[in-house]
């Protein structure tokens, strides 16, 4: 199913290009710095459960574009403790696994069937139970152990997303155990300074009972969260990361920012409010960035659990979110005029609006020192994406100003697949720089290392 | 004029496998699920006039071209009762044919000239009169009537649009006539759900006398509208089409729903009720949908009559609209909210604000069941635009979220290039996608396909 | 490091048609109707300073770039009046030059370098000191000065942009020179029609010093700007050219007008009146426009000085100016609706917000007689932002309602490279039109002329 030859443009000279390029970076080692994998899969290091609890109920990219065509979540198991009949969800995914022509989710399956689990003969009713009993089979030897896998994938760091609620039990119990795989943890915030987060005031408190300090005041909340930075770090973290709905940032007196505070926390914030609550944490955590020198990552633009009635029976994340128009020039004023000449601040920006690209974050970032610009994330980690991406973003923040790739993927076998498509992708972006004539051959070979290798250790402090 | 290899992408590899998909879909019959064609010429059967009134006076993608090139509407008869000298007006089309290079619209134009006429060599000032000849000639003879031309072109179905004012007496006509064309109409009800088009409350109250209801009062207006889509149902409609300014929707109480329409009634709406009142009568019509299958089609974004000079001279439809931003994600979340998990409900959204088809259409479309996808409409129905479509579109939404082609048009002897245009482009992005190995050719045969003609069929109910 | 085939697609069809359109466009006359060269060069035709003086100093394309790395602006001589150390600023530029690969800036350097002095070794910390002395020496010579460059480069018209407080005198002495060189003045009234324009107060007081006319009245402030169009005219001007933030036009009373001229010159305007005098201004410079000829352009939706710091250190043009979406068809409307349809007037629009050229340029400039599109601007002025363009506004605008290139440039020494890069790209728009069989190659090649020479000189009416 793997041709050795694919995301490459058909033009014979730019082809042969992108090969060269793409055969200097193919092994380079797999640096992950943001994603949504479980620490507790490495901890415990426990077989992975059937196919259909591995493939299917994680991973919202299938069961969205499932749902989309009128199949039941009911009908795949989402919402179920444990899978009652995984192969009949398996064969519910086979025989509509044809509507994923043409998405990335198709490719990196196919490249975990094939290049994992040694199967060629693509996904369908009719190849459903091979699948499902090779898989299963495959899944019980000891090669495909969460960390068998970790360092087949040649995985030089992996890094989780995690609540500043979290003990960071796992992350302890990997460090202890001996084992060399780095798994780091990430500081995300959003459930303690998201005053619409389900469970806001709880999580402060919970906050306050892990730090042992006041969080029902303003500055014992910022010292707790200072602290929980401070015990991330320690446990390997090297950065932040922030989900808002909006990049609006806020820099309030003190006084004033206090007040909020208490506000919020009362219950009493107007939506207004909270949004500038949320505003103005971004703020107080770059200056926090700017003192330990965790990376600041943000991450807007997401309309989360658009569909009610979704939400309401299965939760988050569950496949009914949509990205909106985003806006930055306005929105990150404020902290840009506070720590956006810093020299030892890094804020790595995301989109999930393409029309920002060249618009808004390039320029941005091709003038502000603090500033990098992340990978195509999400709805746009896709081939079109990226190249969407180099396409607009390059011109004006250069390649120096962007980190390399982000998986940013709850789906561990995905990792290698979704690697590579972006090494083919940036290889096929640089080899038509070279085939019209814009960048040295040479050149392209020592931008394509940056690309995949260089460029993220240096971003994420690595 | 037309090259068999036109609009194939010039790469040998990627030619060759369009070549291969085209050849298997080039002659499936045209489903025309959604345009502006005039029943009454299959109705009557006449001859077509002469060749301005036929290929100019009707088509705003001419004559906005040639106006905004300093030639005035009167030099072309626009605002005539009957064209007083259409070889003069031929003649100024053709000197000026040379500003349509490039667009659309000259591809459409040569395709009939060509196909249909027998023409080969470009219209130019020297063969203005030619084209006159030849076509008028053409035109009287018993081949070129509306009936046999739609055979010609294999029109397998032909949808107009239909005011609920409409009496469809032409439809009848077709019906009643034993001429095997199926020509249906569509229930199209700005003029009495919008406040601000011309003439609503008399639109509103010529609805009352159609139906013999109350449509004063809210619930006989909601019955007449119920009753008129029964009515159109019975004809052959299998759609309604909104073409509304925004996608807000509203979900407002029936009481609220009723005082709302009171007001608006009486003209004591504010500018923002009026939107409101839209807004409901979108999740009405949803409502409506739901309940007698009708696939609901929403076309909103276009600020109309944007010249008040040309407006106030020669009134709507004449080339001075102007797309504008367009949100979905927050404007479509109350009707989807009620209606959004409904089995057996079809929504097709269209856009003339392409930034929404990777931020915001295609995250929708790939997860609520009742949404897909229309086609690029209007001034993105083009080779360009068709393309920046399937590329921006497809990854998220898939395939199986887009419902094939629309042509839209006013112009009849445009269909078949139209279509044409749409088949050569989805076969070129099919192409790209297996010469990068991306997807299996025999894949992309059944997709071209099902672009071509079945989704279509599906999505239209037809 | 300039190959003859840069920048042309790799596809060898599509090539060798690029080739030979280019062939015939290449060494056609240099038209600039628009950008920011200093006439006192001409004027005084006195050798230009160290190359670290004229490269980089002046540019801040490229020191945006450095300053983005963590370069600061002080280590490049920014805000020196005089450069104490042009060898070290340039070292520190070789050793960075690597971070413009894939950018528009390297693309002109690297042509400026080899063409206009024979460099072929591609600058970097090896060959910096080499560069430095080469450049030195040359700009010594008389061949280098800027009347024998402006020969040299074929330059037809070079339009520089000036103040209406500007006295003109450069222009005037290059006109009293008797040398040949055409340099015309554009009217850019930002400074006096702009309240938050630093000194606006001042600057107003000061046009009516300079007309002796009382600028304190509305109809004395309309008169004296009216009498500096003319002047302007006097030496040359055939344009005037706006820079306002949003495109936003106003057509009020004149009482109304007068009242808001008076509250802005006192002060006491509030910032949604201050933009309300900019939109009416608009409208003001349009009526004026249709009296007196000129060619009205607007480049809106950059937010200017957006970094605090580098604002309060360095002053404006800084490099921390970003764009911001910008909205066109309500914003013009109240001007359109007054002059959209006068025969006599163009008006030409740039954006900053690529999302606007299919969904607003492109259908209001293929409506409205008034309207042309100007060039990709700015952070747009590139490869891949002029492919966009023809992509994204050729569908519905046409080519002839497009004006050709404009070099916009501070840095007298790219003109050359920047033409050269919009023939290229045109060329390779076209070849590929060609290629797909959607243009015939001799079409193509009027097209070719037609968007290097003859639309720039119409549409400026130069």
């Amino acid at each position: 199913m793997l041709h050795s030859d694919r995301l490459f443009p058909s033009d014979p000279t730019t082809r042969q290009i992108a090969r060269e390029l793409y055969a200097a970076v193919h092994d380079l080692p797999i640096v992950s710095p943001h994603g949504h994998t479980d620490a507790k899969w490495f901890a415990e290091d426990q077989p992975f459960p059937d196919p259909a609890s591995l493939f299917i109920v994680p991973d919202h990219y299938i069961y969205r574009m499932l749902y989309s065509q009128g199949i039941a979540l009911e009908q795949l198991g989402i919402g179920q403790a444990k899978l009652e009949n995984p192969r009949a969800v398996w064969r519910i995914f086979a025989e509509n696994y044809f509507l994923f022509r043409g998405t990335p989710t198709r490719m990196w399956l196919d490249f975990a069937f094939q290049e994992l689990f040694g199967l060629t003969k693509r996904l369908s009713p009719e190849t459903a139970d091979v699948y499902f009993d090779t898989i299963s089979e495959k899944l019980a030897t000891p090669e495909f152990r969460p960390r068998a896998l970790f360092e087949r994938f040649r995985l030089e760091v992996l890094a989780t997303t995690d609540s500043p609620l979290d003990s960071l039990a796992d992350h302890k119990r990997i460090l202890d155990s001996g084992w060399k795989g780095r798994v780091i943890p990430t500081f995300r915030p959003d459930a303690v300074v998201d005053p619409e987060f389900a469970g806001f005031r709880e999580n402060v408190a919970r906050l306050g009972e892990l730090t042992k300090l006041d969080t029902a005041t303003w500055k014992g909340y910022l010292n707790a969260l200072q602290e929980r930075r401070s015990y991330f770090k320690v446990l390997g973290a090297t950065a932040t990361d922030h989900g808002h709905p909006t990049a609006l940032t806020a820099d309030l007196s003190a006084a004033a920012a206090a007040a909020l505070f208490a506000k919020v926390l009362d219950g009493r914030a107007t939506t207004a409010e909270q949004e500038l609550f949320r505003a103005q944490m971004l703020t107080e955590m770059a200056r926090m960035s700017v003192e330990d020198g965790l990376v600041m990552q943000l991450h807007p633009g997401a309309v989360r659990n658009h569909n009610a009635v979704v939400y309401q029976k299965f939760g988050r994340d569950k496949g009914a979110d949509s990205p909106a128009p985003t806006e930055y020039v306005q929105a990150l004023r404020p902290l840009l005029s506070r720590f956006g000449n810093e020299k030892d601040f890094t804020m790595i920006l995301f989109t999930l609006d393409e029309s920002t690209y060249s618009r808004e974050l390039a320029p941005l970032a091709g003038h502000y020192p603090c500033l990098r610009l992340g990978p195509p994330w999400w709805f746009h980690d896709s081939p079109e994406g990226m190249m969407r991406f180099r396409e607009m973003a390059t011109e004006t923040a250069g390649f120096y100003n962007t980190v390399g790739f982000n998986d940013d993927t709850r789906a561990f076998l995905s990792i290698p697949a979704r690697h590579d498509v972006a090494r083919r992708v940036d290889c096929s972006f640089l080899a038509r720089l070279v085939a019209e004539h814009r960048l040295e051959e040479t050149e392209a070979l020592e931008v394509a290392k940056d690309l995949t290798y260089n460029l993220v250790r240096k971003a994420y402090r690595l």
